[in-house]
């Protein structure tokens, strides 16, 4: 191979990894490694500002598996980094590549802009090394691609950021190009001697069982097991619940799914049903407060086995290092089908329903108890759904899902803002996966968007990014006059909660979509019935966006309507 | 004094330093910590985001002396830092207040959701260590009350941001109410044995100096020398030119004021005169590339007194902790000015003028080259003039200033998105001021804020906070299709420099601005006269915006117009 620039070194590998679209957005110390994005056959999407670039480039990473946002030194990276730290949080393999000054503006400490003045340049790959699971600083020919490759294996690996310096007097560096000739691979995992006794010990107990659940959680994704657990779960056909985090990672159409599971907040039946079990198989279980409905949802069952993204748990035995990967993999091999429980009986759980509209009355308002499984019409097979964090957030998880759908809901970061960028992100991953006939030969999936109101504001410009590159997206802006999850926590009467009062459905047109683009707005049922009426006749093609409007304290049923309870218990007593 | 609970003892004394504001957004481990701003007196801003909040914070606090912003754990405090970063570059006052887990919370390292779900609570507060001057954990009830009082100092002594976590559990500790009544102060600066030996050099070199200049630069205003600089400035008369950030510190209605010294890229007359000089004096210098032209606008004089926030260097001999505070309030008082040069014969020097709209051919498009000396008729007594990074920070600093203006434009940090929430928290101050009779009884001063399309799009939505609290504010939007000062240094026909087109003067409906909001837009100067007029006519109340449409590739002459100059030789050369 023919010596590389190392800028064209860094995208070629983004690009051999499936990577189509870089996220980010222009400043003087990455303007020339901008230069090599299209002719590596990359598409720049640019986005208004880096903190939605990096959102929408965790977005693109959940549904494409590696996702690349480049920012300029100090004040761009900066921006970003609560996304990052997000990325880290929630598992979305995303390369944060920095454009930083020259090498000898660096080390004789000049005294440039988007510093502090101060001659350090340092401090800035500092805050990162925090919130990414690996860094590189590109300062050395010859040793930079090695280093590319190396932090890319382990963005994969890890399937969580890493953070790339690259000088601008390196970008143009000639580097080898014999590597870009081997593939990069993710490792696989090597067994351990104790592996045959791990998977021993999990097939005689699940043989053993008479009354099992599984229970598939969101790191079942970094772990790249989703379809060894799906292939698992038609086997077996026993009952099977998610996480939030694990929603929209398994087929819901199976008869043998039963929803995301809410501990004492959801259904009494399920929640009997699963205390009661003799097994619970956990996959990939991510237990942070908010993922578990306050650890009131992770499986109280006689005998768990958890498949982690260290190690595999039995009890209270951990085998750390023992790879969920290879055990998943020689369990689907291996186990006698014949010797499992069948489950048909346990099976008749109360699952979520569809609801139509024209089943309630015409003139009533819009309320938080049914308005989810209404909106839940809107979904097709291969639609991509994302809750934002808040009253959505909620809502998302009690839709049943068609086939192929993915779904976004907030899970252990929870930084509001988030979705609608991701949602650009996703939708353009989904456009491409579209386009290459990878999207499971759905050509008119589109993505919708369920935010509220208080998340919008956060983050509102980059609805012009998705006009731009011209994606199929939903937006149901939930107006509920505020920040209503906080209003149920805590000052539910106080201003603080409050936001201004835009005119939310100009929001296309003032950010450039054609004028004809749909809008609408409803504060009944029958308005809703109608906008969701004209979605079944005309599937969303481009941008379109409609308001619900809905009232300040109405709090969906299950955990959210307990927290706002509590706290007017609260006031009683004081 | 009776014993009071911590968040009010904390914003009680940001209330005693006059802060009137606190910025912000709520987020669940701060509500309750909220429910103490306005019973201690203060307004809460509820902004839309937490980068947006931070700016206006330090909007707010360049103009007030101090400014408050509250964010929660993580997220916010993330999203928040990019700011906080440029506030410790340019000399922001900020107190960052973040809320934080209880302490038991993390004592047990609980997988609470706004963290990495690793039971690490350290992160965030090591990373603001990076971008702030103190950091303090408020973590026991006994130490907490000096803990505040000592941070407020360091804040205030280094005009610079800090950084303070507050647990959930600890807003309502109670705290020793006793040092609520000793006023916090900035400690004054002690004698150094040398000062009278470095004061005498200083008097004997300006009485020495028969062709002097001086030089004030932004650092004048952390150090407090600003009024004395001023006295010093009218008392000698002599030629006194600024940098970018110092420009609108000092009364440019005097007829000793030249204007901002742009070094070889500015009029040759003015680089001429400051380089025959045989004495300068530097105020407050802060000499980063962007802020000196890149090194050209550092006065070359045959002898330098440089008046810094570490000492006082006089040519190459620099005294460390010699207070340039007590030195200056020394030589005001101790200065013969019998003995001092007349320098009434060098101000025959060029400077910048108004230009009158209707002296410019009415149906010609509207140029770089003047429309900045057509825009400043805008400009009245006591209005708040800021350029945010781009074109028009080169541009502001090309208007004349009326008496009592403060101009804000991008010196060192220069992160693009700064200026529009900025712009909300100076006018915010400006209002407050203005209440309490405080700015120079001027009672109709605005805030103008003249902003390129590419900074408009990245925090655009504080055009809503502006509209909630009804702030005087007039945005002139340059709509020159994208990012013109990149396509200046690199790219100039690439697409990574283009942005996405919005409907711009759509905004103020959008954000929910009364229907009647004055809003234009101008291609011409015939359009442009037209909107000029009205203005005179109808002096801002509330927002109002205008649009002015120009060329992408209209580099306004100065440094700019070089730097393109010598991309399009590179591609010459190519």
């Amino acid at each position: 191979m023919a010596p590389v620039k190392l800028a064209d070194y860094l995208f070629t590998r983004l690009r051999q990894l499936g990577v189509e679209s870089v996220h980010g957005v222009p400043g003087d110390f990455n303007l020339t490694m901008l230069d090599h994005v299209e002719p590596a056959g990359l598409n720049w999407v640019g986005n208004t500002n880096e903190l939605n670039a990096a959102y929408a480039a965790d977005g693109y990473s959940r549904i494409k598996g590696l996702g690349a946002i480049v920012t300029t030194f100090g004040v761009g990276e900066l921006s970003a980094i609560n996304a990052i730290a997000g990325a880290y949080a929630e598992f979305a393999p995303v390369v944060h590549i920095v454009g930083t000054p020259a090498r000898q503006i660096q080390e004789e400490r000049t005294l440039v802009h988007h510093t502090l003045n101060d001659g350090e340049f340092k401090r800035f790959s500092q805050m990162h090394a925090h919130v990414t699971i690996a860094q590189t600083r590109l300062w050395d020919p010859m040793t930079s691609a090695e280093q590319v490759d190396n932090i890319l294996v382990q963005c994969l690996l890890h399937c969580r950021p890493v953070y790339v310096e690259l000088p601008v007097d390196m970008v143009d560096a000639i580097v080898s190009g014999d590597r870009l000739q081997t593939p990069i691979l993710i490792p696989e995992p090597q067994p351990t001697p104790n592996l045959d006794d791990v998977l021993l010990k999990i097939i005689s107990k699940i043989e053993a069982a008479k009354q099992p659940v599984i229970y598939v959680d969101g790191e079942s994704r970094p772990l790249r097991i989703v379809e060894a657990v799906q292939q698992f779960v038609s086997m077996t056909k026993w009952p099977t619940l998610t996480s939030p985090f694990g929603k929209g990672l398994m087929d819901e159409t199976e008869p043998n799914f039963i929803g995301v599971y809410q501990g004492k907040f959801g259904p009494k039946a399920v929640h009997d049903f699963v205390t009661g079990t003799d097994l619970a198989l956990c996959f990939g279980p991510h237990y942070s407060g908010t993922n578990t409905y306050m650890w009131n949802s992770i499986p109280q069952s006689k005998e768990t086995i958890e498949f982690t993204t260290s190690g595999i748990k039995i009890g209270s035995d951990f085998y750390r290092d023992v790879s969920t990967r290879l055990v998943l993999s020689r369990l689907l091999k291996e186990l006698d089908m014949s010797k499992i429980a069948s489950c048909s009986s346990m099976l008749d759980l109360p699952r979520y329903q569809l609801l139509a509209p024209s089943s309630i009355a015409a003139d009533d308002i819009i309320k938080q108890d049914k308005v989810w499984k209404v909106l839940g019409n809107l979904i097709q097979p291969g639609d991509i759904v994302m809750g934002e964090t808040g009253t959505p957030g909620f809502g998302v998880r009690e839709m049943p899902m068609q086939k192929h759908c993915r779904v976004f809901s907030h899970v252990t970061w929870l930084s509001i803002g988030y979705m609608l960028p991701a949602a650009q992100g996703a939708a353009l991953a989904q456009k491409e996966l579209i386009a290459a006939s990878k999207w499971h030969n759905i050509s008119t999936a589109k993505t919708i968007l369920f935010i509220g109101d208080g998340s919008f504001q956060m983050t509102v410009q980059e609805m012009s990014t998705m006009i731009k590159h011209n994606l199929n997206v939903v937006i149901v802006l939930i107006n509920n006059d505020g920040y209503s999850i906080e209003r149920f926590i805590h000052g539910r009467k106080q201003t603080y909660n409050d936001v201004a009062r835009w005119r939310y459905i100009e929001a296309p047109s003032f950010f450039g979509a054609p004028k004809d683009t749909y809008t609408a707005s409803a504060k009944t049922w029958f308005e809703l019935n109608a906008i969701l009426e004209r979605y079944k006749l005309n599937n969303a093609e481009g941008l379109s966006m409609f308001e619900v409007v809905m009232e300040r304290e109405d709090a969906p049923p299950g955990q959210l309507q307990k927290v706002l309870e509590m706290q007017i218990e609260r006031e009683l007593k004081n």
